[in-house]
């Protein structure tokens, strides 16, 4: 049992983990380096670090994360779980337990796939080594945002009889499993009864067994069922606390302004209350 | 007429000073460095620059500072006036017109003397350089909490007849003017009708013409008139906007966690938010 998760390994999170461990207490962070700092060419409004360029705050922040005894996880956080006095964390196949969650995952306005939350657990699946099991010798269709996704579909291609791999990033220089069909196209819809049946794309339509989306971020309400938004943010009060006991946020994910120094301030204040458990 | 006026040159300050140069703002600050900051030996939990000291941290924070033009003043602020669609603020013997303000003064658990708001203007003032005028020839006190105390009482005594100074910091270093007398004691109370007559001592009393209290920072009540505070702290929104349209507080004033992150989070929050006016 960890004292905190912390989700997103940005400047909110990265602060959350160094200020959980100043505490003493026994954290897991998930996530991989934040691309909105990593494109930063310059960052002039850093208190102390003017003219840093984001490729050199990030490497700073990953250094100082570095000093503590934090464990730092690269694994997609799927679903948080309340369970009342702690929470469980699904991050690919493996479960983990937390008393305390903070979000700190940014800000996400991709669009999903229309119905694509109504199929969730229904014939979509946002994680190939869950439920890869469930698809042996069918046929699935990956739709990939990510490097990640690339691997995923050659490792589906090991179980499957055929996959559809629709790729959202440019793979031309990535290699591919011979059962894998890319299929070039932007998917728009999931059709279906009890499950999803059918993923139209702008021009045509995949009907396959299962239908896997693997990108870098969920949308919140199926990451953490339940929780109170403001719109595209979570809701919190001035500890950071969101409606849902023990569960923080921090950074972008709160609301505006979208700055580092902010983020790193919220991520502070959410690992340093101590709510009542 | 600056866009924006920051009190306090702290964390919170500079960071305040440095998104609103960023946003193309006129701005001046108030204040010396952060005691609080220069004392601490290492601070570990200031995402990025793991390890800094609290010497070496100020003098980063000061060197951004001195990348931006926003206008530095070492002149103690005295009171604030809200004048409906932008502020006065009296800086020792000048007065600086502001659209917004931003208060980072650090959170101040001292004690007042017993009565000093209530002669406050009536025999009391915290500003040699504004009031000494009025006392020409006569008999003044000093009550110094610093080394600034020291030069305003030798400057009150080239005016006046006598100055009893009480020290409330070492002065043994110091050099005085003669007709400075240096009162060891206690301060606990001022007595009086309609103006100060007598500052009671631990176990004596000094009976004056006027009453010079010389500190770093002065108490809220005074520094604002009508600021909403919620016990030592000033009760602020997730804007950072206080009760008073056009000021903000951020840092340590406006609540725990005392921290440096959430410092320069709250101090970029009010520099970036736009009231409306």
């Amino acid at each position: 049992m960890y004292d905190v998760a912390i989700i997103g390994k940005g400047p909110a999170g990265i602060s959350a983990a160094i200020n959980s461990y100043a505490r003493g207490k026994k954290a897991i962070i998930f996530g991989g380096d934040s691309k909105k700092v990593l494109l930063s060419p310059i960052i002039d409004n850093y208190p102390a670090l003017p003219g840093i360029t984001g490729v050199n705050f990030m490497e700073a922040l990953n250094n100082h994360l570095s000093k503590t005894d934090v464990v730092i996880s690269d694994k997609s956080v799927l679903t948080i779980y309340a369970m009342g006095e702690s929470f469980t964390i699904q991050a690919q196949d493996e479960m983990i337990q937390a008393k305390k969650v903070i979000l700190a995952t940014g800000v996400n306005f991709k669009k999903t796939i229309e119905n694509e939350d109504k199929f969730l657990g229904l014939g979509v699946s946002y994680c190939a080594t869950c439920d890869a099991p469930l698809y042996r010798n069918k046929t699935v269709c990956v739709v990939g945002y990510n490097d990640e996704a690339v691997t995923d579909a050659n490792f589906l291609s090991t179980l499957c009889e055929k996959v559809y791999f629709v790729p959202m990033t440019n793979v031309k220089d990535k290699s591919f499993n011979d059962n894998i069909e890319i299929i070039t196209g932007v998917p728009k819809s999931f059709e279906g009864n009890m499950k999803a049946d059918k993923l139209n794309l702008k021009d045509s339509s995949i009907e396959c067994d299962g239908y896997f989306i693997i990108k870098d971020s969920y949308p919140l309400s199926s990451l953490v069922p339940g929780l109170e938004l403001d719109g595209p943010h979570v809701k919190v009060n001035k500890n950071m606390e969101t409606n849902i006991k023990g569960l923080f946020a921090s950074g972008d994910i709160t609301g505006k302004p979208y700055q580092l120094a902010k983020a790193v301030g919220e991520g502070q204040i959410a690992a340093l209350y101590e709510h009542e458990s």
